[in-house]
């Protein structure tokens, strides 16, 4: 069965070493001093192998259970949510006024990657609950925020995210969920909602439903679509749950992965609700949840990868099959461990490498939603705007990926359930499908984000990757081993920006053909960024009186390994966009 | 849930138009007249379509159980078993000799695909069946022929393989199952074997055992390893299942797809067993059904994402989400079928193109076995033999790829059961680890197969698709289209071999670094040949008379696709390789 070694000093290396967080002018920041972040990570760390890890097994055999309207978590859920919130983890970044603990978003993100890694069904619990804090602290009026956010902080209650019906998913336009206004401002509410996670469960008093629907006469489509809490329990005045509101939990969904996690179908049969914000402005109140969770879905692409590598690595040290090209490297057993093998190698060197530099690469952009949020920082806002279909779609399909060549390293073993590993990658698989499925994430950033301001923000992102390279020029080797490829991958990136800009007007399909294409190509050269940064560090460090020097040494090589075997994938994405989209539309629908 | 439509037009294309068949001059094939194939492939299409597509779900979900050594299949695979055996499928290729239908192994690939898009846990019963006829027939004694073929060939005993013990499974030479020689010159056959597909089930009235075990001071490693019949009952003098032997199922194992299919723990308990061929000759022996095997499992590859794809094309003809970019299709409509857009079409353009393209090499592949077979060509057995790891490995891999590809069209649909899809995916992975991971494929090919009589096989690969480009340059719109790709994937490719043969006595990490990549790139170009040689024999239809031109023009333009977007890939594989292996082996063991 899999186990978890949360990754303390990797994150503390991102942190310290390459993101110099206590300089780095950010409010806040100045108290993450190095002692602080370990005490913390030790802490979710502990937390994620002891109870989080060994109930992820569990939860994948024994799934939710749904009788008389009443949905089961698997056993040892309840316990497990209950020490998360005495823990105070959920409101880990929570505004202190509703009982957080204030601390950078950053922090959370570190924090996530371990829950997440450790177990991605449970967690995505009160996952969902720290978007709807968001989305009420954001957009609630104050009695709202009175209500609601100091118990969602807590954990007592939970909250969910009611947007797709059976026919509608991506094209929220299509809604039909009613809500009809009633005498006392509140409104009843109903219709079906499909494939709500944590839509029921046992784990808290109380669960608050976000629910996109229709006030009557509303302006067809996206422009028509309001915002509702509409709460389980109907709070009393002392905010105490009070009356069994009219919404109901009429099935489960059967899924690939993430069992432990009830995905319902939700009715809504006249239920009070309450208006957040305006009417008609409820896919803007959405949107803040849902960039939240996009950015939290990134996460756990990259850390359902990082788990997979972990229980790849220690298969492959301990497997024994063969023996080592050029001798035997364990001549006193029966074969060597698999680990020696030169294709066994490039495998588990594919996963440590994406894996460390989705981590930099994730770490950075939580960084720089706090610079947007506690700097007031307008660029670090667009730029994170960006960057969050890329840390969504790039990180899911080659944290998904990652988890596949994990099992691989397992041989036979991986296809087995007892290992563990299936499990991993049936779990990550998800991560590529909801909240915008990662072709969204790809329109979303060429058809809106890249030319948004004339092109503001990836210009942005270019000049920040060039000065990089200007400024650290003058050590040929490090120019040589991490500079000129990232500097190729550059060029790759913006011919295909290029590319689009010319085409957007006289031929919009080519840029839309060629999106997915350059989320990934995107994609690698902000891993080829962070993987300079990281390798400027673990130099720095070797250079200085650094003391575990193999560590620095590790990074160096994988560092090495990225820039010479992965990010040449720019150029294919480059020729993939240059050969334009009449390819792709050429087929009519009928004649495939 | 998912239903199946037999490729009957497409597989006949390349049977006829591209392969042409008749002409090829292999004994056998002047027989595969248009209208025989037809039938042929009808009346196979329409019992994967009404009788083994409908048992793919509930195989799934039912899977296998085991009380009392008694394995029990799926509701339904009983019957559906005894329409393949009464249909004669399991000896269509079989030699007549032994009641088989002594058809090209061509048709019986072409079958296979069908059964195994329709339910590849259920075909693999008779798939491995398949492997223990042609094993006993090339090396079994003539005795052992009579007793055993017959029945094997028409399904009333099933075979199996079995190689895997819990402490070996890629390296065959820790093998500790023995035999000990009895006095009447057979074996008492003692030890456990894992993974046994089929190993025990209800659908045959006796199980031959195929066990690799060593006798009594055999040589250490590989070359002590011997082959035994071990049947479930020992036959009678009349060839009737008599004593029960000392063989039975002590578990099965709880797999992440394929649950139609017994994975098993064979016991082997002082069995009953007879050499087959020479002592200490086993695992040449062996090899003959697990080559046959690896083409079997390619086939399932690419046989897995036909089936994904046909899935995802006709969901996304139905689901309706959005308005084209440009203009509502569907303007009587809430919405445009998501067929429509850029992203999703070149999802399914990408699946369609690997799938014909994969076919056509499968098929290829195929009529190569039957011309060294059947015309004892020694440069055809060379070619299948340096392409039999690229068939198991690249398609297999692309495959499941595919089949995720297609999962994504479905959106959050495919992630849940009822839609069939979900299945395919977990089903299609196993394919990448049996019958050797795609690790070792990569491995036989660079380490064994590339270098061969120096070379020759590959050369002769090199000729082949030179020659093509040669033949056809005059004509100027399929050379920019074809050729010039078709050539530039070459140069790669020729490149990439230079360098391994450059760099094998100096640094072999380099090349077994690199093989993986190697393996993929050889891959694509062969779907390169194969696109250029289908849009020849399009363009040639199209100059004629031919009746189905939206068929033709389809092809075509699919192949443009696969040019255009998916053979640059070559590029970068050949700039991973010549990268080298130093990267990849630059991380002790201890430093990951």
């Amino acid at each position: 069965m899999a186990s978890y070694t949360p990754p303390i000093r990797d994150m503390q290396f991102v942190l310290h070493e390459v993101l110099a967080v206590e300089t780095a002018g950010i409010p806040g920041y100045e108290d993450l001093e190095r002692d602080f972040t370990g005490a913390v990570l030790e802490e979710a760390g502990k937390i994620s192998a002891e109870v989080l890890a060994p109930l992820n097994a569990v939860g994948d055999a024994q799934g939710c259970t749904l009788a008389n309207g009443v949905v089961t978590t698997p056993e040892g859920f309840r316990d497990a949510y209950a020490r998360i919130c005495e823990g105070g983890w959920i409101g880990l970044d929570a505004d202190p006024d509703y009982g957080g603990q204030g601390m950078p978003y950053l922090l959370g993100t570190a924090v996530g990657e371990m829950f997440v890694s450790a177990n991605m069904a449970f967690n995505m619990y009160h996952g969902l609950t720290h978007g709807a804090y968001s989305t009420i602290r954001a957009h609630g009026s104050p009695e709202q925020k009175d209500m609601y956010l100091p118990r969602l902080v807590s954990g007592e209650w939970s909250g969910t995210m009611n947007l797709t019906e059976p026919q509608c998913g991506t094209d929220l336009g299509l809604i039909r969920t009613k809500a009809e206004p009633q005498e006392d401002g509140s409104y009843h509410v109903t219709g079906q909602k499909i494939w709500i996670s944590g839509g029921e469960h046992d784990l808290t008093a109380n669960i608050i439903h976000l629910v996109l629907a229709r006030t009557p006469g509303a302006p067809e489509g996206t422009k028509g679509i309001s915002l509702f809490i509409v709460p389980k329990f109907l709070p009393d005045a002392d905010g105490n749950p009070g009356t069994r509101n009219g919404v109901t939990c009429g099935g489960l969904e059967h899924k690939m992965g993430i069992h432990g996690n009830a995905t319902c179908v939700m009715h809504y049969d006249g239920a009070t609700g309450f208006l957040v914000g305006k009417e008609h402005a409820g896919l803007r109140a959405m949107f803040t949840m849902m960039n939240e969770a996009r950015i939290g879905v990134g996460l756990q692409g990259y850390a359902m990868g990082a788990a997979a590598h972990q229980q790849a690595l220690a298969f492959a040290r301990e497997r024994l099959q063969g023996r080592a090209h050029g001798g035997a490297q364990a001549p006193d057993k029966p074969a060597d461990p698999i680990i020696v093998h030169a294709d066994v190698r490039r495998n588990l060197m594919a996963q440590k490498a994406f894996v460390e530099g989705a981590r930099a690469f994730a770490f950075w952009g939580a960084s720089l939603i706090d610079r947007a949020a506690r700097a007031d920082d307008a660029e670090a806002e667009a730029l994170i705007s960006l960057l969050t279909p890329v840390i969504k779609g790039f990180l899911t399909d080659k944290g998904f990926e990652t988890a596949v060549a994990a099992q691989q390293t397992f041989g036979g073993s991986g296809y087995v359930r007892e290992w563990g590993i299936e499990q991993m990658v049936r779990d990550a698989r998800i991560a590529m499908i909801y909240e915008g499925t990662n072709g969204i994430q790809a329109l979303d950033l060429v058809g809106r984000k890249l030319g948004q301001d004339g092109g503001k923000a990836v210009r942005a992102f270019f000049t920040t990757v060039a000065a990089f390279i200007e400024e650290n020029r003058d050590d040929a080797e490090f120019a040589r081993d991490f500079l000129d490829p990232l500097e190729a991958a550059l060029a790759d990136m913006q011919a295909a920006s290029g590319y689009f800009l010319k085409q957007a007007a006289k031929h919009p399909q080519d840029a839309l053909a060629g999106a997915y294409d350059f989320m990934h190509l995107f994609g690698h050269v902000a891993l080829g960024l962070m993987w300079s940064r990281m390798a400027k560090a673990a130099r720095a460090g070797l250079a200085g009186t650094a003391q575990d020097r193999d560590f620095l040494e590790a990074k160096l090589a994988t560092g090495r390994f990225y820039m010479a075997r992965e990010l040449p994938a720019t150029a294919f994405f480059r020729a993939r966009i240059e050969a334009g989209g009449a390819s792709v539309m050429a087929l009519a629908p009928d004649a495939f």
